[in-house]
């Protein structure tokens, strides 16, 4: 088989990249490892930028999250169980951002991509890259334990942090940072509506940070902090809950209505990126070049913008016959991950209890807090960068 | 003798309070350790902020900062060798700070003082503070060797990190918070004119820090990071210029005009909190409860405001007959020193390499420069800062 640009990886970064790549025209393929079910069945981010949310629309499947996402206007942010709100849409001069989970998201781009008769391989064994040095790259893959090959002018690499692409590279040609942070979230998901509708609390608490999120007005999602040894068998539905309304503000504790898990599970935390984010013929976007820890909301979106960089560049390479947005890819994506990762890290040291942190660290940390909800211009750099910063920031 | 605050230490904290007190008639006596000439020898910090140089003025010892400060309204930011002015007026609505050495500052207060004809004991050995958690304070010294005794209504703490006063806190009584960084500032005084008569120069250097200031037009005071364990003999001067010039832009570098150093010192950096800052008839004021490390320019401030709540619950106290200025001084005094201690924290974290900090902290760092300089929001952050939160910030 030939292609323009093999995808591998059919995740929201891949499904979003092939859908904007047939709108130019050109021609994809994407090869997953996994089923159609199981990548519909991950559970994941829930917050888009509007960015995001224009993306979806300029690849054509914006429909459902207009009528079916919640948009927010503002930030819960409660510490020492006392509230202060931030008033995200006034601070940035009209931007929101929009509740819409990514399974929802992953699920109109599939359905598009089926309409659109776009050729997707799932359940691809032994994906394997080769030759992106060159440059004719090829993919190598099985399925029914037939061996199958794909040539291509380019490869995207969409296949998350555990994937192919990002090992496929000489260790010397590429520089890894890494942060991990002392704690996990222990997230619930329940069918039971979310205690705030209009925008995603946030909570600083000495017992730990806690958050409340929602993917739909029926179905909640919600985490605290954990030690990293906990066991998912130690918490009872009972015990989160309770662990829940002891980090958030009374009121807002007495109006949690409970419910069934429907998901319950431990999740570390994790700052990586790796550099650079092309390879010749092989670029990587997404979760295979970069991880942030989920306090931002950035994941998703930071690979969507990952994706509309490269979609962008690619349909000059083809279209416009230049290739300065392919030369220019890794360092303008990095642009964009290095400040996602610097406000992800920012806002994880700020909400959390660090267990290595007495004394000083937890009085600045406190004073910080006290600062940003004060300070307008503090809680202007809280939401412009909640919303995403802009495409061309800084350019 | 007899008086109604005895305040321990003849530095700026110590001077300007007596002489809000006088102005209040309130009557005081400042017992001073060393001679007036060692106090007036100390090198020290440079920039007022506005709320400083107002409190000079209440205290009847404006005219000469006025005419002789050097009004700054920008911040020169330099990494990677460029530099990026910091609009501070701009950015506040018509702030500035004012450059003019704490020797002056505490020149304009000694006159004032000896011209009011108020009582300062110089030289007094062994000074110790008794019964402040009774109704009559004493204060004991010895003059010439001869055994004296001060009896007051309060005890003023003015006598810096090394003091007295904290040290007769009963341990018990008393929390302590501290940050230690992992360098040094190398400083150097000489007499030329400074690289920068507009603005404190801030560079972030792959080599370290570095900072240009001034004491007035004809005298300028640099810095360099260092390591803890450098000895001020392995820097001639021709190294510590060198070495300066390397961490600038090149225009500004080619600009610095050299001389011999007429002081040269490392001095460590410190973040440091005790609390509270009041215990029964004794208040700590100034570096004796808090420190920071220079690079906000925040010490001298701090100390000026803790100096103008002190004085204001003290003329309440005699004045008005109310005690809740003195009850409520700890609380307000430590709300500004933790925005102070946050605020000088962060830019040391920003602006100096850390030996311990590998990869991601270093890209971070640079991720929160950039956004720095390129957000409004954020460069307002650093302006509001810089020239001092409002002494009702947040209440």
């Amino acid at each position: 088989m030939k292609t323009q640009v093999a995808i591998i990886g059919a995740g929201p970064s891949g499904l979003l990249l092939g859908q904007l790549l047939h709108k130019a025209g050109i021609d994809n393929i994407i090869i997953e490892r996994q089923s159609p079910d199981y990548v519909l069945g991950r559970i994941r981010a829930g917050i888009l930028e509007q960015i995001t949310v224009d993306l979806l629309h300029e690849a054509g499947v914006g429909q459902r999250v207009a009528s079916e996402g919640t948009v927010h206007h503002s930030i819960e942010l409660v510490y020492k169980n006392t509230r202060h709100p931030i008033d995200v849409t006034g601070l940035t001069g009209g931007s929101v951002v929009t509740a819409y989970g990514q399974t929802e998201v992953t699920r109109d781009l599939m359905e598009a991509r089926a309409a659109a008769g776009l050729t997707t391989i799932y359940s691809a064994a032994n994906v394997s890259i080769h030759d992106f040095d060159g440059k004719t790259p090829t993919v190598k893959y099985e399925v029914d334990s037939q061996s199958k090959e794909i040539s291509c002018d380019f490869i995207a690499g969409c296949d998350g942090f555990h994937g192919v692409c990002r090992a496929s590279v000489p260790r010397d040609a590429i520089r890894e940072y890494e942060k991990v942070y002392p704690f996990g979230w222990l997230g619930v998901l329940a069918d039971v509506p979310p205690v705030s509708s209009h925008a995603i609390v946030y909570a600083n608490h000495e017992r730990g940070f806690a958050l409340c999120s929602m993917r739909s007005l029926t179905r909640s999602r919600y985490y605290v902090q954990c030690p990293l040894d906990d066991k998912v068998e130690d918490w009872s539905d009972q015990r989160f809950w309770d662990e829940l309304r002891l980090r958030l503000d009374p009121e807002m504790a007495s109006r949690i209505i409970t419910g069934p898990s429907i998901e319950k599970s431990i999740a570390p935390l994790r700052s990586f990126v790796a550099e650079p984010m092309r390879f010749g013929r092989l670029f990587l976007a997404g979760d295979a070049a970069h991880i942030v820890p989920p306090t931002g909301a950035k994941g998703l979106n930071l690979a969507a913008s990952d994706v509309k960089y490269l979609a962008n560049a690619l349909t000059e390479h083809y279209i416009e016959h230049t290739d300065a947005g392919i030369d220019n890819y890794s360092q303008k994506a990095l642009a964009r991950v290095w400040r996602a990762e610097r406000f992800s890290w920012w806002l994880t040291s700020l909400m959390h209890r660090f267990p290595d942190t007495e004394g000083f660290g937890q009085k600045v940390q406190e004073a910080e807090l006290e600062y940003l909800v004060r300070s307008e211009a503090a809680s202007r750099t809280l939401a412009e960068n909640y919303v995403g910063l802009p495409l061309d920031f800084g350019q």
